[in-house]
């Protein structure tokens, strides 16, 4: 062990700064490490005072630790099934001295509605695993593939235990690939979370979104709001003036 | 009457150039115009040769018109339900010199597979009423009214209609609003035409889309192309070379 200020680090890690409030994150360089997709949902999600919220497959942490930056959210929780992972978080919880305001849970996400109880958070948000079982080249590291693979649990799974999760009129926020957005909106439908509210992130304003921002009201009735593009560089190595502001250089 | 070169028009009417072809379109000034929704739709829709082509809702014609401009599919027929318009599309047809290639045919959707037999067309095509029911205002004007607002046909009645109409593998294709997304996309799906192709209609590059396009496949799989965002206006009154094109300008 190697320390970095207060706290300890295991090899392969390093700490990286978030831009927001002075917060840390630790993350393991041979792990999957956060990208651009957990900090376009974090600006995506809209949290209000005294609400709770909930993070499945929170990873190393980064979405509840800059929702907790970015939002007045009363208590922000994450869940995460793979034990080194989640530690690495509850370690970047307590540099950050967040522990009042963040809990890590070690668990499965099929068993989110057991471990939580019904009706227990008014916001849940997830940056899960874009890719269907073997589709594309499944990771041998099993941690990555874990991250990036439909290996432990699929959209089926996180819909129906977000809806016994949430309150009535509780929203869901989610990050995902647009080659899955007929999955994704009638997976949502069937389970009582109405889409509402959708957004494309174009890596260029002439080329396909590579991401989609989706937000789902429990309960809700069916009608959507498409937002304005999300471009992400206006040429190569510049970013828009919108993602320069999101991630607040 | 009053008559312009060939074609008889009856008060109210007039004569369009469609800018392919030399081609012209009857509409009356009083009744549903076509707008850009059709000029888009025809500009999205892929036909081949030797393809049959369906157009569910032609209205005065316009997008059976400009396919058999713009594209080289064998034959294509419209279906409409109001009197007075196919009427008019039929003599927009004529007018064109195209009877052999366009049939118009008065019907409603709802009978639209007994009218034309299961398994009968390789593609179809509609811009179809927006509305529910009587969701915004609907126009007192019957004929306008049944064009815009879901009273004759709803999208169940043309998802199923076009479920039996399609050969297996065939295409639909359609121009809707976003705000209807999730229920074109989940009755799509219920029905097996599987949305494979979207495209979101931006008036400007950081405004709500307020069209969508999109595409699927009579028994295809789950996965689905989102488009690169096709924008209207540059500026105010300065369409995007994009625009120019898809209407010869």
């Amino acid at each position: 062990m190697t320390s970095s200020n207060e706290i300890q680090l295991k090899p392969d890690e390093r700490v990286d700064e978030l831009n927001r409030k002075g917060y840390r994150i630790i993350q393991d360089t041979k792990q999957f490490c956060f990208g651009m997709d957990a900090v376009l949902l974090s600006a995506f999600v809209k949290v209000k005072p005294k609400q709770r919220v909930l993070d499945l497959g929170t990873g190393t942490g980064v979405i509840p630790i800059l929702l907790e930056a970015k939002t007045p959210g009363e208590h922000f929780t994450g869940l995460e099934i793979q034990p080194d992972s989640a530690d690495m978080a509850r370690r970047s919880v307590a540099l950050n001295g967040l522990t009042d305001k963040i809990d890590i849970v070690t668990g499965d996400i099929k068993d989110a509605s057991k471990i939580f109880g019904a009706s227990s958070f008014d916001i849940i948000t997830t940056n899960p695993p874009y890719m269907i079982g073997q589709h594309g080249l499944t990771n041998p590291e099993e941690a990555k593939a874990i991250a990036r693979h439909e290996i432990l649990c699929n959209l089926t799974d996180i819909m129906r235990e977000s809806a016994r999760i949430l309150k009535p009129g509780g929203h869901f926020f989610m990050v995902h690939r647009p080659f899955r957005l007929t999955e994704i909106i009638c997976c949502m439908h069937e389970h009582r979370i109405e889409p509402k509210r959708m957004r494309l992130v174009y890596p260029y304003a002439d080329r396909e979104p590579n991401m989609v921002l989706i937000e789902g009201c429990r309960g809700g009735r069916s009608r959507m709001t498409v937002e304005k593009p999300l471009i992400v560089y206006k040429e190569p190595n510049v970013y828009t003036d919108e993602i320069y502001e999101i991630y607040d250089l």
